[in-house]
């Protein structure tokens, strides 16, 4: 038996989400042959031959704290045009499917475990997720709900960080697609060192930010400087509403800003606003204006408007993370994956400017078709 | 003598247009020290120490049609907003210098001299600039208004044309920031094969298309199909009087569509225009208008609005063009130069993707500083 | 019997066009309660008690010269977007039933009738519909693809034209929601003065016009002379295809620009482009950039994007249009409607300014209560 | 002597701020015939013969807190493109003539006057300066930065109160520009209902709530509910500092959020950031989301962009009020004016829409022509 007939684990932190939900639906859709994988970048002919676990042989499970079912979330996608009408019920069995694998998260109001307790029950779940089903190995993708950046006298880890410290204690590949902690814990820090496994974060790059980091390069290399860069962006769904506690906003902001400044030199003037607006539904829109000088103190102005779908940005990026970083687990390779910057607002090493991160991803395509 | 004392000739093609005047202003304001060099990347630091010519050692001349003594011309530029206020008075003495030193362009209509005649008579005006002066050399660059695409029957080289050989005729490297025919004559074919002298164009990229060029490269890397990409020039000024001719229009958008349709594979549907807008003055707004598909073809938006002046772009790019070629020269390089596609929307082969040229002149620069 | 059981027949021109699709199917959906009136200007507060018919009595019937049958055309609409999905099922047997009132317009390519001819079988088709079903009157309505403005010479009178004939001929009151020519033909100047019937037009105000007639006039009161109006509109559909037709764009055009001459005083600078992006389906994206002076000469600009649906926004106020008409025929009014003004881009006579026309249309509404 | 050839003061509370340099370098500036009134809705023809005081019989003087002397403070706007350059130097001798009647206003910390105290040492200036200038009557107008939104628990009155005060107490119309408190105080309400003078207010309504106020009734009149209208502002100046203080921002938002309630029903989802941007200097840009259903449930989306200058629109509409207040107290009309409606965010009282209170201020211009 090839390693490729073998299948592979996609864990999500917050599997009844939009993003898991999409990327579920999304994965059976592109594998049954009834969309094109727009979006996903490793189905790309760089990618081709690299190894990577083929969509047909993934198998979705995760955590999660709410209770729709899939098949349900779903259908509240297509009805808010995230998802194509009809979808649901094309791929209800394997929404199904992975409905049943969804154990419940934690902790929530009144439960009494330690972080111990928590983290070997997580754990638990996705060993047996695994070895149930027989699978190669498992990647644990956190796509939950922001949380609230950490206080500084926080005695207890972070919900995301639970889940992290779970999945390496699991033995699993990690990516976080959110900015919460997760593995950037100092009380995971030892954790983390000894843990021989591969892992990818933070945040996600999807929509204002990965504009950002293909506009600020050019600024630079046009030696043009930038006065001040301001940015709202307008989102309903859940994601606006747990980016309306403004702990949770820092947290996604010092990201988008982190952007900027790590391409710039410096951060520029200028705020970024996060609205929570419910008529927004799934849908975002993300105004930026970017205010620059020009030959001799001229004054100029660029601004943008992206309108586009967070969910449907993400899904096909975390399934090229579960895909990558199952190859560079099989492959042995270990520790933080700065290779996968293209995937992050707060990287794990490399570039910041996307075209310099994107020769990183085809320079790490090149080193995995080679290790076959 | 060290080579760096030795002056070198800048020839403006258009002496007496907006980006000839405020490059010949700017670049007196930015050798005494009046403004930064914003926008010249020659002035960043990884062209430090690459042998380029000072800007203290730049003597400026040209050919035009127009009478307007460049004094004269840039309190208009002033007056538009193009120029702070203050600058004419403060240069006056260089535009001036540099007035006394442009010669009557042609063909005028009832002009009666051949092809011939005008190349040679226009090669004999840059040799005795180069002469008197005691010029290195001189850098002739077209900055003219675009002139109407050629038509299949034309018996006569386009004024553009007829320019570029006298560049050539009078040894002197050339780029040509304009979308008009310049070098790329089939009449001139066997003068360029022939000439040993390095050269570069066409069409600088200073707005709307400096933008596609990152912005495209970013949809192809996300995997992200571009179904349209639409775009709305306003202008005034005398360019936009200038593009208002469909024919010149024509030309210019040629270079604009040849930016995406290289970047992306093929042409996407949509239109652009170029509308003539004299309330507009020397300021440009571009609006653009990208249509995208998302996973599981959900559909999505980026607009862009740019809002710059467009001599204040192309200036310190033209300064940089001569510095290039002036080094390029005295170290013997021939030929068609694709290390300066950073600068042109229909460039000299090479890549077509913004960082990439970028990277490449970042290595034309090295190459520079090794020859020292 | 009272006036109201009556029931009241909307003959579309253009009875398989997206406009009239939405219409008919829009109107079934709120009759049967499925969605709010939205848009529909006459279900407000001010025309309760107007004696308009109600949306239940509507009975509709139409020419055009394809094919495709009402339920069908009404699943591509809701394919993009248009229509709610479900919507085309749930109202299937009104579509049926309207579908089977469609008649064979023309004139086709090879048709040889005379226009003589083509107008007696039009009127024959219209009062068939009336006498079959009984109904107190029938109002039509051209909702037709916008065709090309007449040359000056043309001897036989446009198929717009021929269609308006044929309502008077039927005795029917008539609005033309289009730019095509209808009763504005001088070969039609006797029917229409000796006619005795409510009739109003020209040209839909739906999307950018109607932002032009409420921000130019903010201008003139404001004393802040507009020195430049641009715009671009994207568009897909039908309605796109039929407007890459230069002539039949011209004839747009004259409508939008009619608006800002008649607020403004004189025509601004700038253009209107109208672009055929077969991507963007039924939706449009219009942009529209204004330059205006403020106090001691200062340059401002105002930009506006707009993004809606034609179809969405025209179907209810055709809706309207039929219903204020069946009611003015009803009370004996005849002639030109100014009172609807605020309906088009080119009415007949009244002020130009939106809300003017809407107190002319309160007005109205009033007048109609007063007569019951 | 005629009325007429008497002279009217104009007081400005913040005599050395943007709007009031602006205003003043601009009355002399149009008075002397070197721009045109622009802006000025005074000066269109339904106020010719309303016998407005003309201009050139305006005298200006004002409290300040700031000592920078006008001139100086002129060129300083010069400088930044919100005067002309040229302008300063050309009404010179207005702007000192204008610094020599600009009081020292207060309270600064340290200053242990009273409130009564105070009151009456500023209408005690306003006073002195009418009588030496042998005013026929002095309209003061507050044009200072806005302050804070008071506190519950405030014993003492706010600055913008203390003036307000004064200009009773002096027995002067008085206008209120800003979203300070003003005449708005409960401690107040005796002296206004008793003070037998003209007054109006409050929050000048130049750019973003201009367009509010045309763009909302526009929704209401089609019929089509907004769900969503969001802003954000960007601005520098001293205006953009003090809006960085969340309270004087919130007594800014206020007014802008009452034209939506006022016009709209009730307010709709969405949020208004201001956001101070140092490098915008007295520039403005102000986006607006306005999210909105059509028919059928369809989502439709406007977007705005306004880029102008405060000071520039509010000075002409500052000056205005200045004319119009003093034309009604020599008519002798007195309180709250709703004919001024259209000045202001917050009126006193009249209709929401600004083609209605359009309305009511020509009614007005025609009262106070019938009056002479």
């Amino acid at each position: 038996m090839t390693a490729h007939a073998a299948r592979t684990g996609v864990w999500f932190i917050g599997a009844r989400g939009s993003v898991a939900t999409t990327a579920t639906a999304g994965c059976a859709a592109v594998a049954a042959g009834l969309h094109p994988p727009t979006g996903m970048v490793t189905e790309t002919p760089p990618f081709h031959g690299a190894g990577l676990p083929p969509l047909t042989s993934l198998v979705f499970g995760g955590h999660d704290t709410l209770d729709c079912p899939l098949p349900k979330r779903a259908e509240a996608l297509a009805a808010g045009g995230v998802l194509p009408h009809g979808l649901p019920s094309a791929v209800r069995s394997e929404l199904t499917a992975a409905d049943e694998e969804i154990r419940s998260g934690g902790p929530l109001p009144g439960d009494t475990r330690t972080d111990e307790e928590l983290v070997a029950s997580f754990a638990a779940d996705i060993q047996d997720f695994t070895h149930r089903h027989g699978l190669a190995r498992t990647v644990v993708i956190n796509v939950a709900s922001t949380e609230p950046a950490p206080g500084a006298d926080d005695s207890r880890l972070p919900a995301s960080s639970l889940y992290a410290a779970a999945a390496l204690r699991a033995g699993c590949p990690y990516a976080n697609f959110t900015p919460s902690t997760g593995l950037r814990s100092p009380h995971l820090r030892e954790a983390v060192d000894s843990c021989a496994l591969p892992h990818a974060g933070r945040d996600g790059k999807t929509g204002q930010t990965l504009l950002r980091s293909v506009l600020a390069p050019m600024f630079v290399q046009r030696a043009l400087p930038v006065r001040a860069w301001s940015g709202t962006n307008l989102l309903g769904g859940g994601d606006g509403a747990a980016l309306a506690d403004p702990a949770a906003a820092a947290a996604k902001n010092a990201g988008k800003e982190r952007v900027l400044a790590d391409t710039l030199g410096s951060a520029p003037e200028g705020e970024v606003h996060i609205d929570d607006v419910p008529a927004m539904g799934d849908w975002k829109t993300a105004w930026d204006h970017i205010a620059f000088d020009g030959f001799l103190g001229s004054r100029m102005i660029l601004q943008t408007i992206w309108q586009g779908c967070d969910s449907a940005l993400a899904a096909p990026l975390v399934l090229d993370l579960a895909r990558l970083l199952a190859r560079a687990h099989e492959l042995g390779l270990t520790g933080p994956r700065p290779e996968l910057g293209f995937y992050f607002k707060d990287p794990d090493g490399g570039p910041a400017g996307l075209p310099e991160q994107y020769q990183e991803l085809l320079a790490f395509a090149e080193r995995l078709r080679a290790a076959r």
